[in-house]
């Protein structure tokens, strides 16, 4: 049969080794509608079943066919459920042999990228790109090129360059409260690299459990899936993550933790939590990987320093710059205990393969002119007025949901009557309005739902803001 | 028993997993000083019999030998061996737990580094990077940094920005003769990631063997290995690689060349060979991945154009910017099959994890500007004048000696007299002169040996040519 679910499924499971499991269910589709596997207006298995089939997460498939319907691969249309689109016939060009026959079919790139844009966007992860400081950012990249000695446009140390480890190692002390040495320091191209990197160190020590919390991003644990380890989840409560459990799970070698402010429910770890994860680290001889991704951002207070403070040897500190200044950058930190710092080194290569020198160069004049903290604090301001104007529109317009967690970070989570948030979130579709549902952040142990939005305010510009924040109270109960 | 050669290995190899094998060896020798394994003034096994032992390629250890000679951890002695060195016996600090505790006997990373650089450097593979276009790179970057909208900031295509490819597009076909469209490039962080990310698809391809050529760079086999690939070497003679031979090598998938001029021996491969690889790779379904290192770097003639324009559905063309510009920049491009883009793409990420979106633009506009072309020109010029200066002092110092290879690059081969490179790389060790043999560079499966140098002739400023070239020929026969 062409359209054999439990045949498909199979190839998918041999399609997916050694690749994103989305991207990798992505190729697997469009090969089976470029082949007539699948034919037009076929009716999809539902993502749930799809996920249980294949053994991987649920939103993995419902992003996947996410994706598809936007590059015109697929439709989706209420109470008809995911199909194969009319216009995905393949049309096969003859001639050219092996893997190039079926390019035809691909949609032009624009034309993709345009079908997926929404009018406005509140998912979480990524800040005002607008008020990215580019005059001060060139003034930096200025004086790094002037600066810098002949060597720094060669091969380079694979921890990065001295003279940003320098500086980091100074902020990160000043700022978050880290137990920061240059030498201690790893730079890398982000929070993803910077996993990566660890999942590899954790599999060469033999650890075969991270544990994780019960609400995080699919993509971390997809990828340290990936690298052979097993992620059980933490249970959590009102204090935050419930880090004492942590002493009853036997297998575990490492704990991946959003302490300062939790992704993305947005609590704040309570102090006992904290102590305990770090009585835990140092009973058992367990790391905690501390993602520090948006630290720097807290509007009722000072931030609460990193956990890494409590004991820079069982704690290792991941820092970026996506949040606080652009993701585009392409440049994050690592600060490690100082036995770990050769098998980072070891995974990562034996020069650095991965980050311009000139990026990181310019990046440490940024740090060390000072413009790096302007720039924070104009942006704390910008979104703590952001988040101040979203608790107001919505306690306006819709009194009974209820703004969680501390007044902190890039974005906040709207707690929702049950069973309502596949309901808005539908109605966010139709007005064109991009928005996540909390459930699509819950680890797949978790056993009970709670429904919410998990809405980032920094990502419209300035002019944007209003009217998403005017789409979003439309759509609330 | 503390020194027993055999358990040691053991270990070894367990430690060698999933990182870089020089790399993982030095871990696991500094482990060993450390923790006290292996005493003060032991004599190590020579790096021939340990190669033997791990499964490794001798250069690996010899390598690795090298490094923690430079680091003070070992000791070499003509007659004596190498033996681990009196200084570094481990001091123990006490009080941290676990991994921590060897932190004390790591040499402060300065006073490693200065030991090991030697006075003048003629090792092959980095260009002259006083002459990088400072002024010329602070203007494109300008004007990238004012043109870029505000989503080039944000998360980027996993391909490339659209900018780059564009204009990477229409440089490539006027200056390679690649047929390369905008959609097909994928732009990565240099060679090594490219073969990286090539290693995976052809992993998930089901492809087992790679086939290479007789003399190569063991870092790219390494990684290829560590991919779960073989790589049999393909056999040469006075035409290039014996590319005809791939249709005998039946369990091979993808061919790794360096058409345009072989690295290190120096040719260009013969139109017959280019033909045969082509012919090969259409009649077996077959890749060739095309390594086109310094293909702007002519001096004799026009450039021969990349294989890749006989057939892009069967060549995937990597280029770089490491020869023509700077390693520190960390960029290259990868011209793709059609139905190689999503594959790739799946190995990469889903977004763009590694390069940075303003270097990409600063690129983009340095190329759209001519400021890159200029460049390679002026480039061009200079390489060529020390390659002429380097043929004529050869030719007054040491007649016997001869340059071999196409005029082309930013290296040069010396031939020696059968059992003479060992002396002669002793000799320039001893004269402060970095300078690397042909033997490291031979495949494993190679029975000959060819004694020579491998001369990288760009390295050096202006300012200390004469000198390197001087103590060059002071070591010659």
């Amino acid at each position: 049969m062409a359209n054999d679910w439990a045949t498909f499924g199979a190839d998918l499971h041999l399609e997916l080794r050694g690749t994103g499991l989305r991207t990798g269910l992505m190729d697997a589709l469009r090969e089976a509608v470029r082949s007539g596997r699948l034919e037009a207006g076929v009716r999809l298995p539902s993502s749930r079943s799809l996920a249980a089939d294949l053994g991987v997460a649920r939103n993995t498939v419902a992003d996947a066919y996410a994706e598809l319907v936007a590059e015109g691969w697929l439709t989706a249309r209420q109470g008809s459920g995911t199909r194969v689109a009319q216009r995905a016939v393949p049309r096969r060009t003859g001639g050219t042999a092996g893997a190039a026959g079926a390019a035809g079919t691909r949609p032009p790139v624009t034309a993709r990228r345009d079908t997926a844009r929404p009018t406005y966007d509140l998912k979480p992860g990524v800040p005002d790109l607008a008020s990215f400081p580019r005059a001060e950012w060139l003034k930096a990249s200025r004086r790094a090129l002037t600066a810098a000695p002949h060597e720094a446009f060669g091969y380079g140390d694979p921890r990065g360059r001295i003279e940003l480890r320098t500086v980091l190692a100074e902020y990160l002390a000043r700022a978050r409260g880290v137990h920061a040495r240059p030498e201690r320091i790893v730079i890398c191209s982000g929070f993803v690299h910077g996993l990566m990197l660890m999942g590899q160190v954790l599999r060469a020590r033999r650890v075969r459990e991270v544990a994780v919390e019960s609400y995080g991003l699919d993509a971390h644990w997809d990828l340290l899936t990936r690298a052979g380890l097993r992620l059980p989840a933490l249970p959590y409560d009102e204090l935050g993550t419930r880090t004492e459990e942590l002493t009853a799970m036997k297998g575990v070698g490492a704990a991946l933790m959003t302490a300062a402010h939790q992704f993305p429910l947005g609590g704040a770890l309570h102090p006992d939590r904290r102590v305990a994860a770090i009585d835990w680290a140092r009973a058992s001889g367990g790391l905690i990987l501390e993602d520090d991704y948006d630290g720097e951002f807290r509007y009722d207070r000072q931030p609460v320093g990193a956990l890494q403070g409590l004991d820079p040897e069982r704690v290792v500190y991941m820092g970026t710059s996506s949040k606080s200044l652009a993701p585009g950058l392409r440049l994050a930190w690592m600060v490690l205990p100082d036995g770990l710092v050769d098998e980072v080194v070891a995974a990562k290569g034996r020069v650095d393969w991965v980050s311009s020198s000139l990026e990181q160069l310019t990046f440490a004049e940024f740090l060390a002119s000072g413009a790096y903290d302007r720039h924070v604090r104009a942006m704390r301001l910008r979104y703590r007025r952001r988040r101040d104007a979203l608790v107001a529109a919505v306690a306006a317009h819709s009194p009974e949901t209820r703004v969680s967690g501390i007044a902190a970070g890039l974005h906040a989570v709207l707690e929702l009557p049950p069973g309502l948030e596949p309901a808005v979130l539908r109605s966010a579709a139709w007005q064109g309005l991009a928005l996540l549902g909390l459930n699509r952040f819950r680890h797949p142990d978790v056993p009970t739902t709670q429904d919410g939005l998990v809405v980032g305010y920094a990502t419209p510009s300035d002019s944007g803001w209003a009217g998403a924040l005017a789409a979003l109270c439309r759509v609330l109960p």
